[in-house]
C-alpha cells in the first residue's frame, strides 16, 4: 500500500493472492503475542515481537535488521536503500500494545484472534499491529515482484508507545546519523470514522500538570471548624472553575496568544468531512456535544486547544457521610494544544494564573506531569501529496484530510531531532482506539 | 456535681476522698472496656460496657436498673424518683467510644489507662466516660450521705452515639412514658478551650447531601473528546464554585431566610470568651482563619451556618498521568445549621438550587445522606441557670456560655419526642475530642 503507481499491478495482486494464507498466519501468530509494554512481567513477550519484526524483515528482503537495545523494550530497524536519487522514507510503528483489563469486558481472550464479520479482533489489531504487519508484506510483495522498491526505506518499530516512548528520544539522538531521511511515514492514525480513507494533518500536543491544595495537616471536623478555615476541596473547586469560561474559552491569561487561527481552507477542509452529529453522539452514549462557541465540533476536537480535569480527589470518598474538611485536595489538569503553542511555556502561563487565583487560607501548588508538541504538516507538502496519490491508487478514492485531537509524540521527536517533516498516514478502521481492536481485512 | 447546695458539704467531701481509690479503680476498669460502636467485632465489648454501668448504678442505689434492648448496643436505664413535688431530671450520656485507627498515632494502648500530669489518658476517657461515671459517682456519694436527692433523677445511657444514635429515637417512642422528666442534661461537651467551666447553649445541625454528575457510560480519551464534551468534575467544580460567595456567604436562595440574627446579647456572650485567635491557630496547624464576612470566628463556628465539601472524587487519582475525560464526578457536601433552619428545607432549597445551576451537557443528581436538627436553650432558661448555680457551687466560679458548632442528634431527639429543653453541661477539659482522649482528674 506504499506502492506509488497510479496502476493496477497484476503481478503483484496475483503475489497477494497466493500469499494470503501464509500472511494472515504471520498476522495472527504477531497478534498472539501479548506485548504490553507498561506491565514488567511481559518483558520477554516485547522483546519476543520485536524479534518477530526482525524475522518478517529479513524475510522480505530488507537490509541491515536489527533489534537494537533502547534501556527498555528494544527498538527495530532495517532499512532499504537501493533507489539513488529517489527520497528516503522512514517508516514508523509500534508493535506494543495497551494492557486488557478488565478482561470481563472482552467477548473473547484477547490475544486470541478471530475473525467476525471480515474483521480480525484482537488486543493491538488495530494499535498497531495491523499497520506495522502491513508495511512488512507490502514491502515483501514489492520486492519480490518487482525486485525494487520506489524509493528508500528505513524502517523503525519502537516497543513503548503505549507507555511513553520513554526511551525513544534517547535512542534517535544516538542513531541521528543512520535515520537520514526526507520524511517520516507514521501509520498510528485511523481512517476518518472507521471507513473513509484518511490522511492526519495534525495531531495536538499537551500539558498535563497537578494542583495540590492543602489546608490543615489533618481532616478537621466539620463541626468544629466549618465556616472558620477556608474548605481545600472548595478552594480547588473554586480553581477550575476559573479556569474556563462557560462559552468554553480557557481564561488562562496568554493561553491563546501562540494560537494560529483558522483559515478559510482549514475550515473547509473540516466542512468536507463525512461527519453525522447525532451518530457520533449516540455511537459513544455522548449526553451532549458541546464547547468553544463560534466552532464545530470537529475543528473543537481537532484544530482548538482545550482543558480538561482529568482527576479530581479529597476527602470522604466511602458510602454514607463522614463530617470532615478534607486536609487536602487534588486535581489532575491537561491541555490539549494546538500548533504554535509551546508546552513548557503553556505550563508557565497555567502555573501563574492558578497560583494569582488560588484563595486565602489555604497552601497551592502546581507542577508539571508532562508535555507533547503539538505538530502538523500542511495539506500540500509534497510528502502529503504524495501519501494522498498512494492512497488514491490503492483504495481507488482520494483521502480526506482530517485533525485529531490526540497526541502521538514521536511525531514530535521526529520533527525536532530528525528534522523530519511527518505523515500520518494511517489505515485503522476501528471507531475508537481503546474500544475497538479489529483489523478490516477486506480493505 | 450534680449537687444545688452552694455550701460544701463536708460529710460528702469525706466521702469522696475516702472512696477516691476505689472510685478510680472502677473508672479505669470502665475505660478498658473497648466498647466501639462501629465495629461489629466489638459488640459483646460494648453489651459488656452497659452491663458495668448497670452494676454502678445499682451500686449507688439508683433503682429499676435496666439494661434495655433496643435492636442495636442496649441503653441503660435507671431512676431515682423520691423528691415529690421537686423537677424531674433526665440525664444523658454514651459509653460506647470512637474507633482507634490509625493505631500507630497513639503513644500507649488506647484501652490501658495511663495518668500523665494528673490527666487520665485513654480512648473514651473524654467522649463520654468520664462524665457518664461522673454521673454514677456523684449520686452514689450524695445519696450514701444524705439519703436523698434534692431532685428526681432519670438516667438514659446509649451504646450508639458515636454510629448515629441509630435505634434511639425507636426507644424513646417506645419507653415516652417512663421518661416524663422537666429537663434533660447531656454530658457530652466540654470545658471552653478545655480549662473553663461553660454551658453550652447551642448545637449546629447539619444537612449532608450527594452530588453526582455523569457524563459519558465510561471514561473518555481526552485526545478525542477533549473540548467536545462537558467534562463532569469541571462541572462538578463550578457547581460547588457557585454555592458560596467570596465573601463567605451561602449563595443558596432562601437558605438564610429562617436564621435567626444574632442579637447584642448573644454577641456579647461570644465577646466575653477568653479566646485567643493565634493561639487556636497554631494549636491546630491552621493555614488562616476566614469565613462569613461581618463575624468572629467565635460566631462563624457557633451561630452562623456553613457549607463545606467533605469529600470530593472522579477520574484518575494515581501516580502520573493518565488522559481521561472522567465519566462521572462526586461531592459530599453538608451544611451545619442554625436555629430555626429545618434540614429537610434547606436540603429542597439545596436540590433546586444544584439543578438549576447544573452545566448542560451532564447529568447532575442530588441525594440527601443525613439530617439532623440544631438546638438552642436560652442562657435564661430556668434549667441553665440552675446549671449554671450548680458549677458556680462546684468550681468556685460561673460557667461561660458557649455555641458550639458541632452537632447531638440526640439533643433534637429529646426535644422532639420527650418534648424536653436541653441543658448541655459537659465537664471534659480536651481541647479537641478526636484528638485528645483524657480527662482531668484534678477537677
Amino acid at each position: 500500500m506504499s506502492t506509488t503507481s497510479a496502476a493496477p499491478d497484476a503481478v503483484l495482486e496475483t503475489f497477494l493472492d497466493a500469499n494470503r494464507d501464509r500472511r494472515m498466519a504471520s498476522y495472527e501468530a504477531f497478534l498472539r503475542i501479548p506485548s504490553i509494554s507498561t506491565l514488567p512481567q511481559h518483558a520477554a513477550d516485547c522483546r519476543r515481537a520485536a524479534e518477530f519484526i526482525a524475522a518478517e524483515l529479513r524475510d522480505a528482503a530488507v537490509e541491515h535488521v536489527e533489534v537494537s537495545e533502547t534501556g527498555g523494550h528494544p527498538v527495530v530497524y532495517g532499512d532499504w536503500l537501493h533507489a539513488p536519487g529517489e527520497p528516503t522514507v522512514l517508516v514508523y510503528g509500534h508493535y506494543d500494545v495497551q494492557p486488557v483489563d478488565p478482561l470481563d469486558l472482552w467477548d473473547s481472550p484477547p490475544f486470541e484472534p478471530i475473525v467476525r464479520d471480515g474483521r480480525m479482533l484482537a488486543r493491538g489489531a488495530a494499535d498497531d499491529k495491523g499497520q506495522v504487519h502491513m508495511h512488512l508484506r507490502a514491502t515483501e510483495a514489492i520486492l519480490a515482484t518487482r525486485g525494487a522498491l520506489p524509493v528508500n526505506l528505513r524502517f523503525l518499530f519502537e516497543g513503548e508507545e503505549e507507555s511513553t516512548s520513554e526511551h525513544l528520544d534517547r535512542w534517535l539522538e544516538d542513531h541521528r546519523d543512520r535515520l537520514a531521511a526526507d520524511v517520516a511515514v507514521i501509520s498510528d492514525t485511523g481512517f476518518f470514522e472507521g471507513n473513509v480513507p484518511a490522511i492526519t494533518l495534525s495531531l495536538r500536543g499537551m500539558m498535563y500538570a497537578q494542583i495540590d491544595v492543602t489546608g490543615s495537616p489533618v481532616d478537621l471536623h466539620s463541626g468544629g471548624f466549618g465556616g472558620v478555615v477556608e474548605n481545600p476541596a472548595i478552594a480547588l473547586a473554586r480553581i477550575i472553575a476559573s479556569l474556563k469560561g462557560p462559552d468554553g474559552r480557557i481564561l488562562i491569561p496568554g493561553f491563546y496568544d501562540d494560537v494560529v487561527p483558522l483559515s478559510d481552507s482549514d475550515r473547509a477542509l473540516f466542512d468536507a468531512l463525512p461527519f453525522d452529529e447525532p451518530t457520533y453522539q449516540q455511537t459513544f452514549g455522548l449526553v451532549g456535544l458541546t464547547g468553544e462557541t463560534g466552532y464545530t465540533t470537529l475543528e473543537r476536537r481537532g484544530a482548538r486547544p482545550t482543558l480538561d480535569v482529568n482527576g479530581i480527589w479529597g476527602g470522604f470518598q466511602g458510602v454514607g457521610s463522614k463530617t470532615i474538611i478534607p486536609a487536602h485536595a487534588h486535581a489532575k489538569v491537561s491541555c490539549r494544544l494546538v500548533i504554535d503553542q509551546d508546552p513548557k511555556r503553556i505550563f508557565e502561563l497555567f502555573r501563574d494564573y492558578v497560583t494569582q487565583i488560588a484563595p486565602a487560607g489555604v497552601r497551592t501548588s502546581v507542577s508539571l506531569l508532562g508535555e507533547g508538541r503539538p505538530v502538523q504538516t500542511p495539506v500540500d507538502h509534497p510528502a502529503t501529496r504524495a501519501a494522498a496519490r498512494a492512497i488514491e491508487a490503492a483504495f481507488g478514492q482520494s483521502p480526506v484530510y482530517i485533525r485529531e485531537g490526540g497526541s502521538i509524540p514521536v511525531c514530535a521527536s521526529f520533527e525536532t531531532i530528525l528534522g523530519l517533516p511527518v505523515v500520518l498516514a494511517g489505515f485503522t478502521n476501528a471507531r475508537m482506539w481503546d474500544e475497538i481492536a479489529a483489523t478490516d481485512l477486506r480493505a
